[in-house]
């Protein structure tokens, strides 16, 4: 996407593939600042200092620091420190693990001598597809703007509401719940975005926000509490969001909160759509509510909050009392029965096993 | 209600009547600070800058400033300028015309050598009913939680959830949705309270998580996006929230937010409670969506955010990106439909005409 006019992804080869850029987004949205990983152990720190997060970035990101490792140490022994020091970065991130493993088959099979450069080619296509899905979502999921846009007939802008970060700078590029946004902005449609501030980490506020912001994208943020009156009032066309896993069912597990935005969609016949990479598709769980463990996050990131003072210092303040407790769900499970339809790489379907698996049959 | 184990009002008379004392809660939850007002400009003041807030806890405070000013000049004029001023601090809030109102009637045919002593005792009187009223909602409430308590069985605390602040600090004491809280607490009843922060204006996590915790209950602050996820699994037994204005038919205004909390409590069988204390219901008002117009604030409230830095001072931060526009609607509403029921000083009864008319037979 673009970042005032110039085309961005969120990591890139440079340097003749000696290094490795990325947007440190731990600085957004004050700053944006481009950082250059070189080595093995700079990768495994922006991962686990979160300078990339969203489940398609870190994959990518853990395959551009296997290439970049391999430069170093192209052995069999430096191929799985490689693989082991990037996995105990972010131990449950599913595309991560998925990401390392294509990583080491693929390249266990190379000679040592050629392994640095077939190794930054394979991380080359990871991300290339990773940005190919993400399309294919924008294409579809633009369809139902253009709908939505039809349905209104006037030249009021088709408002969209969306939650948590599920943006470009979550993958490689598009996004998965945004990408549909940024096809309908791209081909003309009027849209503006409703964008959840998402606590506890304000992925909306300063992720969501900036990134539509930047790309010239109209948009509004709002207290996480503000979807349901919004949608009372007519004020929705439709939902979009992501999903970090997705049973064969059609149930979504996402950002904390999503099922709250669902419900209020249900009740006032608003489309709640999830933006959905077959990656993240569970096909082995049937039950999101009872299945799918919900990770509890840091209570730091409830009780302090950072941005920028009036005299444009980054400052982190607390805002809860000293001796209450915190707690700090990271995810909730939206029953597939409130999700209108899953907007994947191969197009839309309904929320249920049949729907997903008339789009992939294979899985039949 | 007790601040570390002493027992205090949000607002009591000092110095013989030549001052008020309130509890600065723009300070709190960092520092607990008592001021003293003795002017009519102090008073003014202390409303306008939100020293005090919560509708009841408003209204005595103007009567208390109607007192102080009489004592500076009991004339005709004198009083009708104390009462312009104060109803110029917050043109819209209801129970601050009321109790100005009620201070003016009275007052006018009280000879002006006897207005001061005359107006701090019809100060005290509204704010003692206020704690009538808010006792009553308490003890109503306290069976509602005793008797989730029995139908649990076990000795693990009813978990309670609330949205914002109608807690005691609100009021003069007791609160409204806290007051059944703290009936059952000081009644011996194991309890736990789920404290929604409550963005944009983090009044839970603020303002309801250190009054509890003053008071030695047991509470956890959660996120707003949260409540959908624990009542999904069992974890709150009931909510119980506060309300601003509350139709003849039981609709419910109340903080932003509160009617997704509704529309997950029903969901899943959770009772959802509101404390009602009588002056707030509009027994004009019908269509709670329809017709209660949403207040839109400053959008400053969701883009910056105040709190303690690690070495102690009071600092605010911006949270949101250059140029994104917000949007800081602060209130919804949530329809009868969604109420289990609403507690007031005079009982229990079902959120809609009927019910409300069995409780004030004196309205039909």
């Amino acid at each position: 996407m673009r970042i005032d006019g110039e085309a961005y992804r969120t990591i890139w080869p440079v340097e003749d593939g000696a290094a490795v850029a990325i947007i440190d987004q731990t600085r957004l949205p004050h700053d944006f600042a481009i950082v250059h990983l070189t080595t093995l152990e700079e990768t495994a720190h922006a991962i686990r200092a979160m300078l990339v997060r969203g489940a398609p970035l870190i994959g990518a990101t853990a395959a551009y620091g296997v290439a970049l490792a391999m430069r170093a140490d192209p052995s069999d022994s430096g191929l799985e420190t490689a693989c082991a020091t990037l996995l105990d970065t972010r131990p449950t991130a599913v595309n991560l693990r998925w990401a390392l493993e294509r990583m080491r088959d693929r390249l266990a099979a190379v000679p040592t001598a050629f392994r640095a450069t077939a190794a930054m080619g394979d991380a080359a296509v990871i991300a290339d597809e990773d940005v190919a899905i993400n399309h294919g979502i924008g294409l579809h999921g633009a369809t139902l703007i253009r709908a939505a846009a039809r349905r209104k007939g006037t030249d009021e802008p088709v408002q969209v509401l969306t939650h948590c970060n599920a943006g470009w700078l979550a993958t490689v590029d598009w996004g998965t719940a945004l990408a549909p946004v940024y096809a309908a902005f791209d081909q003309g449609i009027p849209i503006h975005v409703w964008v959840d501030e998402t606590r506890p980490r304000n992925q909306g506020a300063s992720l969501t926000a900036w990134e539509l912001g930047r790309h010239g994208v109209p948009h509004t943020v709002i207290a996480d509490n503000v979807g349901g009156h919004l949608m009372q009032h007519g004020m929705v066309d439709l939902c979009i969001v992501g999903t970090d896993r997705t049973t064969a069912t059609g149930d979504v597990c996402n950002k904390i909160g999503t099922y709250l935005k669902a419900l209020a969609a249900f009740d006032n016949g608003v489309p709640f759509y999830v933006g959905l990479p077959s990656p993240t598709i569970d096909w082995g769980m049937s039950d999101g509510v009872r299945e799918i463990p919900i990770e509890q996050r840091d209570g730091r990131e409830l009780t302090h909050m950072t941005g920028r003072t009036a005299d444009g210092r980054l400052e982190t303040v607390q805002i809860t009392p000293d001796g209450s407790a915190v707690a700090n769900y990271g995810f909730d499970v939206t029953p597939a029965r409130l999700v209108t339809g899953l907007i994947t790489e191969r197009g839309v379907c309904p929320a249920s096993r049949e729907g997903l698996l008339g789009l992939f049959p294979e899985r039949r």
